[in-house]
């Protein structure tokens, strides 16, 4: 059976790069590392990765919604998820608020949302999620008035890979908004929530940052698909790679044809055997437009199926995926793309 | 929350196109049709795609593994599943022999493997999986020496959808397997198998079958891949739908960006809204190397997120696949790899 390996010590490394960067920039303040576990733990698997960041002394933690925060709500201090709705009021699990309706939305559900935390998103430039700068008094009034804890205000730098002024443009907004809530906090009252805004490129090209946290997610995964020079992305170890298992073998003879369509044909006489990985398991299909070759330097003969591909080896159990950058480019498309594919029905094993 | 819908209506309506033929094609032979629910009933959803086989009475199904097969083999009278070993003997779970490994490995696993019934799969000429024609005596002994079952001996046309005379020499391979497996019966002493041979494509452009069933798998779904004309094709309806919520709204005036990188760039004053699907659950991402779009004719901006995407529209809900041979044609694949990438974790709905 197909199944991928998950380093738990590539991952270690890529939260020290990290953590070393963080000092650097700011020795004084102990900027927190939050793990960005959405989505499946990008593919790698929820479970998997939340007990690799618990192990690693990790606290916080970011996912996709309420259903991916209940099944690890237990291992951390907070669980952030970024989009829909909370079920139900638990301590340590925080929705982030997008529009006043995900707040009626909630109230609707679970009637008084008093004591529950929560973390609001501000738009500063992505102009994708999130409430306005402008909106933010009549927000955290709302939030007040609802009893809910303000747990954190954070903003996301949509610039991190991009050789663009709009990077620092970006940075310099997330100051003005820590500032504009730093004096509501004062006026109104309320204790300061934490502040947060950068992602896995955008904290190692950060110069300076008294934020206090920064969201890995990438990085944490041994990836950065930064434009810019980021020296110490160069350092990032992928934690995963995905290995399948051989069906059968057989030998060919010159003219013999491979799979649908007959689209590979054997020029000489050839062993060749057919691997348990398809793209009904998340990797992409061949279909001949580009030769697509695995780690060992043979090539996924076209087409591949949806359970398996053949390949000229006859070796037990071959490695598929041992850099989803290499699929990424010549799918015209990003490692994240690769990686979250990935079916969460494949085993996932710690090395 | 994003959802996909499944339409029962459909289902039924793809299942009658399929029994209506072979009908036509051996109105003296019950022919049964097998519905091929592996990778999570092709994307579907595995239990929401069992039941509806169920509730249409059928009766023999197919899917990836013993994994699969476990989860479903209460509601039908047979389970094949295609790879890997089984990890028990259960009564109505067969598993695929592709290789003597197949048998030493489970005999490994369970000891004794009397009673356990299995199916043969033999290679007319795909050359991917199965044993070859010349040993089928051979294998037909192991498991009769082992006090096997054999419920079933199948091949695969690999040919369906091409104008190829291949289709044709496979069919006639599959016909001498027949004859090869009645004449061990006899020779043997055994009870004859079931024979199956045909997917979706052939069966539709099949003119006779004497064959006990066919593997129907993406017909039922509602669509079909053939190069070759197949008038019974056209009639088939893709039962699945898939729906975005919106995240945010806002207004944007000329100049402003959206997106990573921002690469859309806003011409006049537009509401712009973001809508809960990416990549990361399973729709292709949008790099802006294509125009994609939504089946109201709203493009999806680029770039579009691992979570989201972001749209000219306001409405609370969206549709964002209606017919998956239009991603499928844009993204150079077919309708079964966008199928099959769609996130498990989509909550599904039948309608």
């Amino acid at each position: 059976m197909a199944y991928i390996t998950i380093n738990k010590e590539h991952f270690a490394h890529n939260l020290c790069v990290i953590q070393e960067h963080l000092k650097m920039i700011n020795p004084q303040k102990n900027i927190q590392v939050g793990a960005v576990l959405k989505d499946n733990g990008y593919g790698h698997g929820l479970e998997i990765m939340s007990n690799l960041a618990q192990q690693n002394n990790i606290t916080s933690v970011f996912v996709k919604n309420y259903e991916e925060a209940i099944k690890i709500a237990h291992k951390f201090d907070s669980v952030t998820f970024f989009y829909g709705i909370a079920h139900k009021k638990i301590t340590n699990i925080y929705p982030t608020i997008h529009s006043f309706n995900d707040i009626f939305n909630m109230e609707r559900i679970i009637g008084d949302l008093s004591g529950m935390g929560v973390e609001l998103k501000v738009n500063i430039g992505m102009n994708r999620n999130g409430i306005e700068l402008r909106d933010l008094e009549q927000y955290i009034e709302m939030i007040l008035q609802k009893n809910m804890r303000l747990i954190g205000v954070f903003s996301h730098n949509g610039y991190g890979d991009e050789i663009d002024d709009e990077f620092q443009r970006e940075c310099d907004l997330h100051d003005i908004l820590k500032e504009k809530v730093r004096q509501l906090s004062r006026q109104l009252g309320f204790p300061l929530p934490r502040f947060h805004s950068l992602s896995s490129s955008c904290t190692l090209r950060a110069k300076y940052s008294d934020d206090d946290l920064v969201r890995i997610g990438i990085a944490l995964y041994g990836y950065l698909t930064n434009e810019i020079e980021i020296e110490s992305a160069k350092n990032l170890k992928p934690i995963l790679k995905l290995y399948a298992n051989k069906i059968s073998t057989r030998v060919l003879n010159p003219a013999e044809k491979i799979g649908y369509g007959g689209k590979s044909i054997i020029h000489e006489k050839t062993a060749i055997s057919t691997y348990d990985i398809g793209y009904g398991d998340g990797m992409y299909r061949v279909n001949g437009s580009k030769k697509v070759l695995l780690p060992n330097g043979k090539e996924i003969l076209p087409r591949s199926s949806m359970d398996c591909f053949s390949c000229y080896d006859t070796a037990n159990e071959i490695c598929v995926i041992d850099d989803a950058a290499y699929i990424a480019s010549l799918f015209d498309t990003i490692p994240y793309e690769v990686l979250t594919r990935l079916s969460p029905f494949i085993e996932r094993r710690i090395i």
